[in-house]
């Protein structure tokens, strides 16, 4: 057995549960005295949260064509790696991640990325350091957009089309479907306790 | 014969006289009705040139790596090619740039990125619009200092150590007789006439 920490990144469309997901394995990582990382992407790192306030609002009138956010993504994803991901994997920290690079492949490429692209920058940046486990949180759109309007959420679901939200699902899950050793799909529309439990379920099996 | 623009990227390490042949190409061409457009890298478009200054002045008190920054330099380059470069020489414009990937090409090889990541980026982000012809200007590293310390010249050279320059000269010079079809070597030490006579002589056999 390595001391290296598990690798593990929360994927999944916009209202899914990703941070509600992630505070509660945080919990529990922390209470069964397993260390534990969180960080989110784009971000993690000072360089990175700079290159992701650029990406989230270009800083003139313009703005930048699929490939040249994706360059963005990845240069933002490389600093993420080299000081915060791995030096914590190394010091033995479980690491979760909020969104990673499989967000990088549904959104970019509904943006028009040929998919080829971004797996060359993918092996280039990420290339041995991929995650050991994604949990992809999955559900149908009108009924988390429901949920989340129950709960007087935000209206991020809608300043985006319906069919936007739905294709973002099958992209998410296309990918899990393509790598079923990495992604394991949860049902994200069953209450918190369960969907925690079905992570952690995942986690032990991919131990 | 196309209606498209020549591309035409000036080479060589600090001082050795970009600049200065830019100024004279660009009276040139327009004296003789010649439309030019004359651009920089890193930069050239807004979004580029923000990626310049946070390439040149990281945001925090870490750094980018030789990767990173690679990354940084091609979301800036292909921000630069599909909003100016390539409308201009499609509209007929003469593009003449200061520095393009052939600097990245040394300074990032200096900076310990292998050669081979950086020609993959350069397929993905260039790939055919590569420069028509490169000018690389050279000269003996002393002998340009010396020039530019007798003009009163700032001290950007000093801020590197002798042997830095050296290796970017060379690493220029292995470049242009790698790509022997594409640059042109020029005595940076000429006057500045003869300099910008053999430019205009590269530049017409290159047509
Ligand atoms: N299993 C659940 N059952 C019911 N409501 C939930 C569940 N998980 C999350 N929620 C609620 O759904 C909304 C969205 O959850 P959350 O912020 O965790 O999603 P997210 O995927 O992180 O969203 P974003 O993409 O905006 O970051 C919140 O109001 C949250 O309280
Ligand atoms: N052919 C020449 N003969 C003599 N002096 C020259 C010649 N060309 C340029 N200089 C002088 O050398 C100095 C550097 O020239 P210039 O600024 O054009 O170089 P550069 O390559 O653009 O430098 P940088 O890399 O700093 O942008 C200036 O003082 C300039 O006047
Ligand atoms: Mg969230
Ligand atoms: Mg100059």
């Amino acid at each position: 057995m390595s001391r290296r920490g598990r690798f593990i990144t929360i994927e999944g469309g916009e209202g899914t549960g990703k941070s509600t997901l992630i505070a509660g394995l945080e919990t529990h990582f922390l209470e069964s005295g397993q260390p534990v990382t969180v960080t989110r992407e784009p971000g993690g790192t000072p360089l990175a949260e700079t290159l992701r306030g650029l990406v989230l609002s270009p800083p003139s009138d313009t703005r930048w064509s699929a490939m040249s956010e994706a360059l963005l993504v990845y240069a933002a994803r490389r600093d993420h790696l080299e000081k915060l991901i791995q030096p914590a994997l190394a010091g033995g920290q479980n690491v979760i991640c909020d969104r990673f690079a499989d967000s990088t492949r549904v959104y970019q490429r509904l943006g028009g990325l040929a998919p080829a692209v971004i797996e060359m920058l993918d092996d280039l940046v990420v290339g041995e350091l991929q995650p050991d486990l994604t949990l992809v949180l999955d559900g149908p759109v009108e009924e988390l957009m429901a949920r989340r309007k129950a709960r007087g959420g935000s209206d991020v679901f809608e300043a985006m089309p319906l069919d936007f939200h739905k294709d973002v699902r099958q992209g998410f899950l296309d990918l899990a479907a393509a790598h079923p050793d990495r992604c394991k799909v949860i049902d994200a529309t069953q209450p918190e306790a369960a969907v925690l439990s079905d992570a952690l379920k995942a986690i032990e099996d991919a131990s």
